[in-house]
């Protein structure tokens, strides 16, 4: 009775102050339950290596927190399916190449094979993640937003998810530059799916410490998934307070920074191991001029560019809303879709992979470039026009042998690479494959700052005399600054700034790259537009509620008391045991709220499930009709709502208090209760109105 | 009476809808105001130019809100202040260098040269700032802290406050390095006063926008402190999430963000327009090499280089604490610190120039360098100790000049300063006079990285016949990890690691850097220490929750009901017009809480003040006895506390609500209200009890 009575911070707290003394019970309570189990074999050894084993966490957890070591084992692990997916998307991609060259002759046979490779990869991966996990395809950002948001989403974390995940994308990417399409959103999916996993293994066993981790972990994988993408710490940490939904914990930050570095030196250590690189080095090292990288009045150049990015994101926005918008009312596409995926991506593989053959359209494009050698000639510093009219001048005219076409000024197959890739883009973004938007949205920026350079180069180099410091300028500096402005602008956050910094270990731009991103996110936020996760977050009905904010303003604003549906389960003070067995039956919450009678429901506060069970056992063991407030402590509830509270200060409070049962009262009485669960409904309810 | 029934939210959605007749009619009604006032010299004019103005206004407002215009404003006034600062510094430096130059010859004018001027400039910068107003002394940091976690603290934000800290700032570091005192956080301080400033300036006159504004403004101004001072916007960013309390709110990120950018811009722009630099570049350029920055084994000497300066760390703040306990029980101290702050500083400041003079203990410490030039000899990529045997070999011998010592190994000199300097860092940071502690443990750290790089380069060029690859090592490199570890480990911040990036502009140090510095981080903050300005704030009783519950883990889980006093002022719904004016009269709320009856005082909601006074200004005219409830429109509280809720709770609830009264209930009955100010007054009275 005198432990029901304690208050309900306590026993945590004890727990707490004498982590060793939990830890060296449970090592003898496993101990003797194995020793105890007659039917499993050599059973002492397995005892003192399960013994050792404890021992060592014991060790461990007296250094620091467990949750530090899964943190660790987080960044590690993503490094390395990082790693094994670039290797295994390399040799798939060198296969492809390999054959192609060897048809090299046979134009027919080489279109059958420039063809049907990624299209059938494409084909696979559709296929597989339909057949083996739904949930998986797609980027997995607005699902990962929306469990960051605090909703739980227990199929799209699950291990079949993660496998068909990582098989599918390792095909999509494998498919290669024709279908154009990334590697970060899904990762990152991966990653709070590996560190869910994690969590359930290294969190001790206790309920409520158990949900506070995995809500933590969640917002940690979504720094590691970029930064172990990437090899990029801070970038990563950043993307993650740019996913949460309305506040960032603070209490999260250094476990994000901590994981994301582990990513981060691990996918790097990874390369040097391979004999890639000789030492630790950004993914796609440039070699800007560090004396004068820019003029101080090229910034203007800088700012133009951005607004520039600003008004190709309006654009490319609006045109995959309306492609989302299509693909849910149009008969055909809808039927497609749901029925024979893998032949819809096939058969869009194979059109955009007819399109971009080299002998056809795809020699102004320079499709032969994979994804990462297109970021690499986009990024160079020397300028092609230049290096166009001096190509026997210079040694390495390298980066200029897929991009020049004889006869014409090498800003037309640039011109004609963006005008044919934004359809291709929004296409591809149909493709029922998990794949990630964001690495071509980048790629296509440095395309289109890369332009915006040579253009300017070429105006002031014929004719404007007094342009000469105009005419040397660095266009690797302004197609960083474009790919960090368009996928800025498309995804509505600033962290590609610090990323496009991070890729390339080149931070004598930074200014003008963050000038460039605030500027095009700036138009692009204009009159409450929504990003590219939001209309993806909409079209998937997902129950995210700063996507409904944005889709609908005066959503939110909506009171919570009409979402209130029955009157929740309820125990008067003086409840007997027949009343409270009813209510331990019928409920499923594990805080059962307790008023003062049933004709006044003013609510004293909560008692939990498990003292329920208890009362329910002594009851019955002494017979003695007692009421609940005589053995049960009714703990108050420190924080109530009204009915009248809009649903986003509902979500906020929510957020606030983790996952406690809120409840809702009026003028004292309980007319509700709210839980993330029933959060979820109403969100889901919000999103089926838009 | 129909106005009154609308709900709280309407009046402002619909003016956010029509910002443009709002403005409009503010317009007509400031030029009527004007012209109708007979006493104003020029009415026709002034009110034309007036209308232009507001027209101006309009139209600005018309392409983004005057907020945004307000953060630039605040980027580039906050750059220019920096600027200058530096160069009136700069100027103030050279003078004294000047002095001691031209006394060459005779040592006993040249020590009083030495040693006066830095102890009459703190001598100065204390009487002024204790005179002018004594709340511009010290950081600032932590007062900083305190404002943004929602308590208000006027008098620190005062144009008296800010007069006095830019010019006792600028005494204090024209002491020089002899003092030894840095800039950063008084400047993270004055961006907090301009802010306020500007956001009274820029917001229109309505008291729950000029909150919001103000809070906001005061999380930019942060941003805008640390960018505008070294030129680096995302350090800046990442200082202002790490300095709030609890949550970072994701509304403030991009405002954070532009205000940073525009001061980092700004700061590099008048560098370049000033002449210093040809184009925008990091405020300590190095050059380290980019084709194999370090080797990867290197990376366990910076772990163990992370290590050793969360050591220092602690041994630093345990000094540091010890220290701001003397002061605050030692008598004399206590006395002087009362009454005689001017010659206290001067006589501390006189102390530290004797020890550092060139002539005696100086010339071992390389006493003649100004910060910077320590900071960049500090980061130079050249080994001192090959440089030292190879001297005629090299050309430019220069970073030695100061720390060489003849026929003693360069790491005597090095050593010797860290053990100085320790003392003298702990002793400066008693000095009543506006100074930041931030850069002098930031140049401590790089010292320290040196040391350590210079040590391992020492020992496997000398014998070790393996470590040839070691012996080539950058010290330079490790100076820069040791700077940001350090000063990361004594605030407990990750920021100094990418400011130690945006400082030098040398990103291929980023992995080892950051590494050092959460290793450091790990070291320090392990055992629930708290940091620098936790300390300060502990020490100053500021209402600060982390800082307090760091000093005493045990005090937020206190029940807030313990500190509620008396029954707040009430009405009953069925009031009349007599029981209202006594409200109106006694109370100071805005608003004021309805209850059923006086004698089961169960919350209705709410009435506003104003309407009450319109309620009572009816009364008058009609003098017909109508209750509150037929007449005022009572608003329902969103979200109600428990008596039972601990302060932290409550401290968060609030936060989420902003400058809401949230009232605290008791099965349904009001048993007090909490506000900012009563939170404020539960915090000090917190901070007392410690």
């Amino acid at each position: 009775m005198k432990s029901l009575d304690e208050a309900p911070g306590s026993e945590r707290d004890r727990e707490s102050k004498n982590p060793e003394r939990g830890n060296r019970y449970e090592t003898s309570h496993y101990k003797s339950a194995l020793l105890s189990d007659p039917w499993k074999p050599c059973r002492r050894p397995r005892a003192i290596v399960k013994e050792w084993l404890l021992t060592l966490r014991c060790c461990l957890g007296a250094m620091c927190g467990m949750e530090w070591y899964s943190y660790a084992a987080l960044g590690i692990v993503m490094a390395f399916l990082s790693f094994l997916m670039d290797l295994s998307v390399t040799k798939l991609l060198s296969a492809h190449q390999w054959l192609y060259m060897k048809l090299e002759g046979n134009s027919l046979l080489q279109f059958v094979c420039w063809t049907l490779y990624p299209a059938c990869l494409c084909a696979v991966a559709s296929s597989f993640s339909h057949n083996i996990c739904p949930f998986s395809t797609g980027s997995g950002i607005p699902e990962v937003r929306t469990m960051l948001s605090g909703i739980e989403m227990p199929h799209y974390l699950s291990l079949t998810n993660m496998f068909a995940k990582f098989l599918g994308l390792i095909c999509t990417l494998a498919a290669g530059s024709t279908v154009f399409l990334g590697k970060v959103g899904p990762f990152v999916h991966l990653s709070t799916m590996v560190g869910s996993y994690l969590s359930k293994f290294f969190t001790p066993v206790q309920a409520n410490k158990k949900d506070k981790a995995a809500g933590e972990m969640l917002v940690v994988a979504a720094a590691v998934g970029v930064a172990s993408c990437f090899g990029a710490p801070v970038s990563g940490v950043l993307f993650s307070v740019e996913v949460m939904s309305s506040h960032f914990a603070l209490t999260h930050y250094v476990p994000c920074f901590f994981a994301a570095a582990c990513g981060a030196l691990t996918f790097r250590l990874f390369t040097v191991w391979s004999g890639d690189e000789e030492t630790l080095q950004a993914l796609f090292k440039t070699n800007f001029p560090t004396a004068l990288p820019f003029y101080p009045l090229e910034i203007l150049l800088f700012a133009f560019l951005g607004l520039l990015c600003g008004a190709a994101s309006c654009c490319y926005l609006s045109c995959h809303r309306w492609i989302l918008q299509f693909t849910k009312t149009n008969p055909v596409f809808i039927k497609m879709l749901a029925t024979e995926k893998g032949l819809y991506s096939g058969m869009v593989a194979f059109l955009l992979a007819s399109v971009t053959f080299p002998n056809f359209a795809g020699q102004y494009m320079a499709s032969k470039y994979t994804m990462k050698q297109l970021l690499t000639s986009l990024l160079d510093s020397r300028q092609w026009s230049s290096q166009f009219h001096n190509a026997s001048v210079h040694l390495e005219p390298e980066p200029l042998l897929e991009w020049s076409s004889p006869g014409s000024p090498v800003y037309l197959p640039l011109a004609f690479f963006l005008l044919m890739k934004m359809w291709m883009l929004v296409l591809a973004c149909t493709l029922p494959v998990p794949a990630g938007y964001f690495m071509p949205v980048f790629v296509y920026g440095a395309a289109l700052g890369r332009l915006h350079a040579e253009g300017v180069a070429y105006v002031f180099s014929s004719g404007v005399t007094s342009g000469q410091q105009w005419a040397s300028i660095n266009p690797g500096g302004y197609a960083l600054a474009g790919a960090a402005a368009l996928s800025g602008a498309v995804t509505h956050t600033l962290s590609p700034a610090l990323l496009a910094i991070e890729l390339t270990g080149q931070f004598s731009h930074a200014g003008p790259v963050l000038l460039a991103t605030l500027l095009a996110n700036a138009l692009a936020r204009s009159g409450h537009r929504s990003s590219f996760y939001d209309a993806l977050s909409v079209s998937k009905r997902l129950p995210h509620l700063p996507s409904l904010k944005r889709a609908c303003p005066q959503l939110p604003s909506v009171a919570v008391g009409q979402f209130l549906g029955v009157k929740p389960i309820q125990l008067q003070k003086a409840a007997g045991p027949a009343e409270i067995e009813h209510a331990v039956k019928t409920s499923s919450q594990t805080q059962i709220p307790v008023v003062d009678s049933h004709e006044s429901p003013i609510l004293l506060g909560f008692v939990l499930r498990s003292e329920l069970r208890i009362f329910l056992r002594h009851a019955a063991a002494e017979t003695l009709e007692k009421h609940l407030d005589e053995v049960c402590c009714v703990r108050p509830a420190s924080v109530l709502l009204s009915p009248h509270s809009t649903v986003q200060e509902a979500h906020g409070v929510l957020s606030l208090v983790g996952d406690q049962t809120l409840y809702v009262t009026e003028r004292g009485r309980l007319v509700g209760l709210l839980t993330w669960s029933e959060m979820k409904k109403i969100l889901e309810d919000l999103a089926r109105e838009i």
